[in-house]
């Protein structure tokens, strides 16, 4: 395209590298002139100022936080396109105050995310990497059969946070013949399953939690000692939300202690700092923060970003807007 | 139980350990006598001339080969209670010339071993025993981001054997999203998923393999060269049948040299011996012959022999008969 064409293009701002920007830039950029922070030799504030009048919309990913002062410098940005579901990384009140719109993933990780979960629920239940380490150690033939894992069907599941993920989790294990009751901010008038206002009354009715609610204020260390210990010594947590859903070092004592039965764990509190004490348990795996990514959900991603970006600069609904609540 | 007492008991005879009775031997042998082969001192033709009269039930898993040399011994035998799902360790056409009966697990394990299948196809498409490698090595803060599996939802999944386990792995497969088709010795006609007669054409149209038929003459090495060749370098196998229905050398050529994608395997040709190539691969998932093992299951399996024995003793139909077909 020639640089004069471009220039014609409606404007986006991108302050840090977003991975569907680094896979797709051709395309992308031929759709919009993306002005990246991050290739000027300008500092963030002076390079800010220079486009604040002509800066409509933002592009980011959930690495990066965008604070009430880098949305002073924006005073015309109407628009963050955030390629997270989450979105603890945005000055959300701000945004309400400034009339700033915003567009997230929305459900374009849920199915991702979801078989992650399972994944690293049967993994942990029956021991599937745990026994595939045995294997590759040499060992069956040398210590005989492995001890036996637990049985999926017919176990209480908890799923914390009935979003877009947690009810795609609900569909997968309920064809496993599992139980199912969630714990939300609200309970879901059209939901049948039964629901717990309080976590830790849900864990004290489920052998296993999963953890998908957003990170927020009200949602940081919502898994602690005492909903931990209502789970109990056979209880198994999966975490595909953030790692401070969890109170870490609360968890890593559990573990250690045979307090709780097992986790499965993609996202961590120091990511990518794992607590090291996990490395030696057998009745944990890990997971460095892929849940909801593969090649699949990365593209479906970049439509949907670009579809959000074009909606807006055609004064059409966003496609995935995040709504007050 | 006074000595006296259980000389009153039904005879069961067993030839070599068997896992439920050595767990639950106390409650079993309330119930039947149980006349144990590995603990006389004689030479086992021998012990079983001895009891050769008396002997009308034989309780055995699925690793004792029960031969027509030794079917041979026991010309009052009317019942083999088998406590495995698969038969090919036992001389079916013998069984069926002198009118013997068979028993085994039903579906004592499907749901277990549907579970496992399900478990080692999201760890191998989602790489989670090799993220989990990649974390407990400390390469996270190292290496940064692990590279992205594959999405599990919209592949097609073929099923090799919609028997008991099968029918339990299409259930769990259709709530991620995948497209279902199979292939077995017949159509079954009440089952709306595509059929295939050739493996080769299943393969063919198929993104995984899940294998799940019993292990006979006719399906040894069902999974051969053309069948990987047909699948692809995408392809995903997975394996909680039996070893020896894939040809295991072919498979390890396959997965070394990059023609299929991956694979997921619970059972192989000779073990606990595993082809040592395997064990170097990322695209691939080891566990030691436990899919459908738990301790739910065993329970479950126990009980239902138990009453095998019993409405065999008592000339009731037997509640998991194995039919002639």
């Amino acid at each position: 395209m020639a640089e004069e064409e471009s220039q014609n293009l409606p404007v986006v701002l991108v302050l840090l590298p977003v991975r569907i920007l680094l896979m797709f830039e051709e395309q992308i950029s031929k759709k919009f002139r993306l002005v990246k922070s991050w290739e000027s030799s300008m500092p963030t504030p002076l390079f800010l100022s220079t486009h604040a009048q002509s800066v409509r919309a933002l592009l980011c990913s959930g690495r990066h936080p965008i604070t009430s002062e880098i949305l002073g410098l924006l005073p015309s940005l109407q628009l963050i396109a955030s390629t997270s579901a989450g979105l603890n990384h945005l000055d959300l009140s701000e945004c309400r105050q400034r009339g700033i719109a915003v567009a997230n993933a929305g459900t374009v990780f849920s199915e991702d995310g979801a078989d992650f979960a399972i994944g690293l629920l049967i993994d942990v239940l029956r021991r599937i990497s745990a026994s595939d380490r045995f294997v590759r150690g040499g060992l069956w033939p040398l210590k005989g059969d492995y001890p036996l894992g637990s049985k999926l069907g017919g176990k209480r599941v908890g799923i914390v946070g009935l979003g877009n993920i947690g009810s795609e989790v609900a569909k997968r294990v309920e064809a496993f013949g599992c139980s199912i009751s969630y714990n939300s901010r609200k309970k879901k008038p059209s939901i049948l399953f039964p629901y717990y206002s309080n976590v830790c009354d849900l864990a004290a009715n489920s052998d296993i939690l999963i953890i998908c609610c957003a990170l927020t204020d009200q949602t940081r260390h919502i898994i602690n000692k005492d909903v931990m210990s209502a789970l109990g010594k056979e209880g198994v947590i999966i975490n595909v939300g953030r790692g401070a859903l969890i109170d870490e070092k609360e968890l890593v004592r559990c573990l250690v202690q045979g307090e709780i039965g097992g986790a499965g764990l993609d996202v961590f509190e120091n990511e990518p700092a794992v607590p090291i004490e996990l490395f030696a348990l057998d009745n944990v795996v890990l997971s460095p923060h892929r849940a909801v990514l593969t090649p699949e959900s990365i593209w479906a991603l970049k439509e949907l970003m670009v579809a959000n970006l074009e909606a807006f600069f055609s004064n059409k609904p966003l496609l995935s807007p995040v709504k007050d609540e």
